[in-house]
């Protein structure tokens, strides 16, 4: 048996260090191809470049790895990637991450990690986003490498029937400390107070986004804010369809002219 | 009774004719607020500005509504205008479009027209995102402003229990020839064949993203697309919970470690 494919791309750029430890993780079961992006692409969410062109490099940035950066978005990575390096290969599994920060709850809408996967479940292959609850450059990625190789791991032995999209937050704690892996549902939240004010030297106001997030569910016990913040990993079954089905015949009053 | 407010935003920028027409219809139905990108912004969908400051420039972009270009995305605008413009007012309907070009099907991923419908929806007003099947600058908008006329008119006056998210997609068609509006499921689609190549005068290679859309499910006459290649408006209520509940206990093998 050949060995598994595994593609990885990200948001923080290439050169960050979650993605090092994600392909360190990934070359333990298959062979691993990265296209990611050149600089960090935080919050680009599902954005591609349509009126620019977009460059590939090959970069030597992962001992044994092919690698290349994209100078596009993280969906822009993928489709490139597909199209031009990987050209009609089947992929076992495409990941991306480990993100600087976590993207549960609503925050999937905004991430650039899950856009990545997503477009690698558009093309119906497993796709998986990993995400570490710690914004910072020098997270400690110990614990999210060993969940995310059980992950990898499962995820390439098991066969499920369709392919899935997983969006997957590590909490920030050491493996020890972490209770175990639970399958959750996208808690509802918020972001509020967004925008700190300021007048830049001319005089003339500006405004930078910040902000607050509110779990509008604190108490939801299957939801992936409760898992992270009991000390699990959470793995969120995502999907691409937006169609709000159950509220399809309430609207039929449109149709009544 | 005081008249309703309605909040408008979009992705092709406050100059583009499709907000203006969106705009001219709106004011028949109460108070319009405008903020909305200051240059196009096609593709961007749900991304953010969080390295960068955002500016706000009020502007007389359309006779006797408040208007305002904003340097940011379409989630940036709407996320401004609710905290600076806007600052806790009730809005009665989120409107952004009329996009010049359709964002059905899983084009709503991309999209920074249904990113700033969104953004109203998460604050819990109704919102609507209103495409136009046609890419080009000059498209003739008035059967679009008919249809967008009357969804606007059932949106303010039926008394729905939640609030709803839609995303509606006019066809490319004169107005005597638009046989209705229906109420649909976003269909199953993708891109294929995405990228240009070329190079450039340095002989370096590059990539365009270009690609062919393909219904994956053309016969399906619930969905978007069918309703728009048939001649209908298209109304898919939407969602920002991306969970795919129905899998969650078939994805439990994940817990057994």
């Amino acid at each position: 048996m050949s060995k598994p494919l595994i593609f990885i791309s990200n948001d923080d750029g290439i050169w960050a260090p979650g993605i090092s430890a994600l392909v360190e993780v990934s070359k333990n079961f298959g062979e691993v191809v990265v296209v990611a992006p050149d600089k960090p692409q935080s919050g680009q969410g599902h954005a591609v470049t349509i009126k620019e062109p977009l460059r590939l490099t090959r970069v030597q940035a992962f001992d044994g790895v092919e690698s290349w950066e994209c100078t596009g978005t993280p969906a822009d990575s993928v489709k490139l990637a597909k199209d031009k390096i990987l050209r009609g290969r089947k992929v076992d599994l495409v990941l991306s991450g480990i993100n600087h920060g976590n993207n549960a709850s609503i925050n999937i809408i905004y991430s650039g990690t899950m856009s990545a996967a997503m477009e690698g479940a558009l093309e119906g292959f497993n796709s998986i986003g990993f995400s570490l609850d710690d914004f910072s450059h020098n997270a400690d990625f110990s614990a999210a490498k060993v969940y995310a190789g059980k992950i990898i791991e499962m995820s390439l032995t098991n066969k499920f029937k369709t392919p899935f999209l997983l969006n997957v937050n590590f909490p920030r704690l050491k493996t020890e400390d972490i209770k175990g892996i639970k399958v959750c549902r996208q808690a509802k939240g918020k972001w509020v107070e967004e925008f700190m004010d300021a007048v830049d030297p001319r005089g003339v106001p500006y405004y930078w986004m910040t902000g607050k997030f509110e779990n509008l569910e604190p108490e939801a016990v299957d939801t992936d804010l409760w898992a992270i913040k009991n000390g699990y990993v959470s793995i969120v079954p995502s999907c691409f369809d937006l169609t709000k089905h159950s509220i399809i015949k309430d609207l039929n009053f449109f149709t009544n002219e």
